[in-house]
């Protein structure tokens, strides 16, 4: 029986491209899949709990593998794959599970963050990190803009073409959670699933409603049509996204 | 009469090669002087309130430079220069001042931060920006350590070899402030002047004291010195340490 590992890893989504093996080896599953392999002198397969685009972070993106052997402790496996890893990828935790978890179908739910930057100079140390937004963004505006996608909806307006056939785009939101401290703004989104591209597509349209370009009646009836193609729609910039954590 | 401003600049130091004009052209100083020159149509000297080194970072730098025309107000001033320099540089405020005020020989004071992470792992986005310090630093010693730099001092056994020739090798701190909050912590510098890396050469005695690897009394004794050149002085990385602010 193989060993399986469920680990929780952190990355600056900067300098990848996404969480996905790609043909290029830059994917985090890549750099990931290499340590393993280098430790345990076999093939690895890192199965994520969902993908990550380029330029999207992660606080604590989940996955799992399985290994013939387990030479090391888990703790000190964490300490040996952070040692060959990037320091912008560093796994956290990792531990044995049973052979029935999985990265991916065990997870329930899943913790989006979206950070914003309301000010006219977008510090340097944001760079990366931030959607840089006008000063004039209306917090009132976000707040109700935001609670429009509180609860079960079919998001199909709310979703980009993932290449994968859909059949239900019904999801539920538990809570959009608006936080402003002067300047920063953070939009969090606590839900049961997301359809591809589905946060940045809510934050760009809560973000045009609060800058007086969309209204919430826009939003709510795009909220109940089955397919939105309307090649408008805006979708806000990767590298504000964190996935910050997985619900199992 | 030329204009002079006084600039207020924040950067990320981790891709630069410091402060100062570098023969690669890669100093922020460099960036600033060219950023000035395609606006100004001359060649414009930055000068800034003091250097810091490759890899620190600055919350609010200043500098000043001399203009022979204002074709644009100082705001719209800020919009261009940004418009040209890297994102990791930003002019956060610009503003005519006296010919008398000069960004280094009228500063009164500076206030230095610098950050240290007390953990297992250093989080991805903590990279380049913290000094990743073991779990096991007691936050008694540190507290204790740095209240040892406040006051007025020689020095002369916290300064490394500027290349200048550093006359007076006193200096007063008003106050060292330690504050953690976590694995977070952040050691400040409040003081009139500060000696080249003399803050980094602090927070690495403040840190050996809290790991155990010297005493409070070896400290107390490095500040009666009038030169210190054991080998063994540990410099705090570059990467933890900012320049909060330039008081005048």
């Amino acid at each position: 029986m193989p060993h399986r590992l469920k680990l929780t890893v952190a990355y600056d989504g900067a300098p990848f491209s996404g969480w996905q093996s790609q043909a290029n080896h830059n994917g985090i599953q890549d750099h990931l899949e290499r340590a393993f392999e280098r430790i345990a002198g076999q093939k690895v397969r890192v199965h994520g709990s969902g993908r990550t685009d380029a330029g999207v972070h992660a606080l604590a993106q989940c996955a799992h593998v399985d290994l013939a052997t387990l030479k090391l402790r888990p703790a000190r496996l964490v300490v040996a794959l952070n040692a060959l890893l990037p320091p912008t990828i560093r796994i956290l935790r990792c531990g044995e599970v049973s052979g029935d978890f999985h990265a991916r179908y065990s997870a329930k739910g899943k913790i989006y963050r979206y950070r914003i930057f309301r000010g006219p100079v977008l510090p340097p140390f944001e760079h990366g990190r931030a959607w840089h937004v006008m000063p004039s963004l209306d917090m009132a505006l976000v707040q109700s803009a935001a609670l429009l996608f509180v609860g079960k909806h079919d998001f199909a307006g709310f979703a980009a073409n993932s290449g994968q056939f859909d059949t239900d785009t019904t999801r539920t939101l538990f809570a959009v959670r608006v936080r402003c401290g002067g300047p920063h703004v953070t939009i969090e989104f606590d839900g049961d699933g997301f359809l591809y591209k589905m946060v940045r597509l809510a934050v760009g349209a809560i973000v045009q409603c609060g800058l007086g370009k969309t209204s919430r009646k826009e939003i709510s009836e795009r909220l109940l049509v089955k397919k939105d193609h309307r090649p408008m729609r805006l979708v806000a910039p990767a590298n504000g996204l964190f996935l910050v954590r997985v619900r199992y």
